[in-house]
């Protein structure tokens, strides 16, 4: 099957700002790993951990837009805004893998305090 | 040694901007990789087929620009434009890892036909 990542990237952004935890994580590789932010020392392994790190804002009202994105085989990189509860705004720039089957096989996302406006 | 990714990125655009392959090369470490495209076919390892990679480039005018960067621990990404020859813009999204002496340890760049302008 031929992979769409940037297809992929702009559901992911859909899927986080109206899914819920879970079905961002369904969107994510069994075996998948995922590091947000870079640095911050914790790399989330597997699609079970993954869900509960998107727990964190289940319940918050998300927006996403996709700001600027790059492709090369099965991988984007992408700068993005993402606003969380009308109070705070975060444009990262994430990684990311894809499987054969579309799925994502890894994710990381670039940000730090610089990158966070209040609202 | 601390590393400083913003800093290290910033001599990188401007010795890519005004050095030679090998003054680009240098900041390299001895055994880094660099992928440029991603998705291109070819991952060039070692300090010296990366000299190689960069003289396609030497004796050419190139200007850079950094657009807008994100740091992580020891990583970095970034949006640049390079300009070369004056006929060519490119917005590459590159990834940057750095080892313990800020040399540059691995090098992805995500860019496409639809990131060129002719000038």
């Amino acid at each position: 099957m031929a992979v769409d990542p940037k297809a992929l990237v702009q559901r992911y952004l859909d899927t986080v700002a109206s899914g819920t935890a879970d079905d961002v994580a369904a969107l994510y590789a069994e075996d998948a790993t995922l590091e947000d932010p870079v640095g911050g020392g914790e790399v989330h392994i597997g699609r079970h951990a993954i869900a509960g790190f998107y727990k964190n804002t289940d319940g918050v009202e998300i927006s996403t837009e996709l700001l600027t994105i790059r492709v090369g085989g099965n991988e984007a990189a992408f700068l993005f805004a993402i606003t969380v509860g009308g109070a705070m705004r975060i444009e990262p720039i994430e990684i990311m893998t894809f499987n054969h089957d579309g799925q994502i096989a890894s994710m990381k996302a670039y940000w730090g305090p610089d990158d966070v406006t209040q609202l």
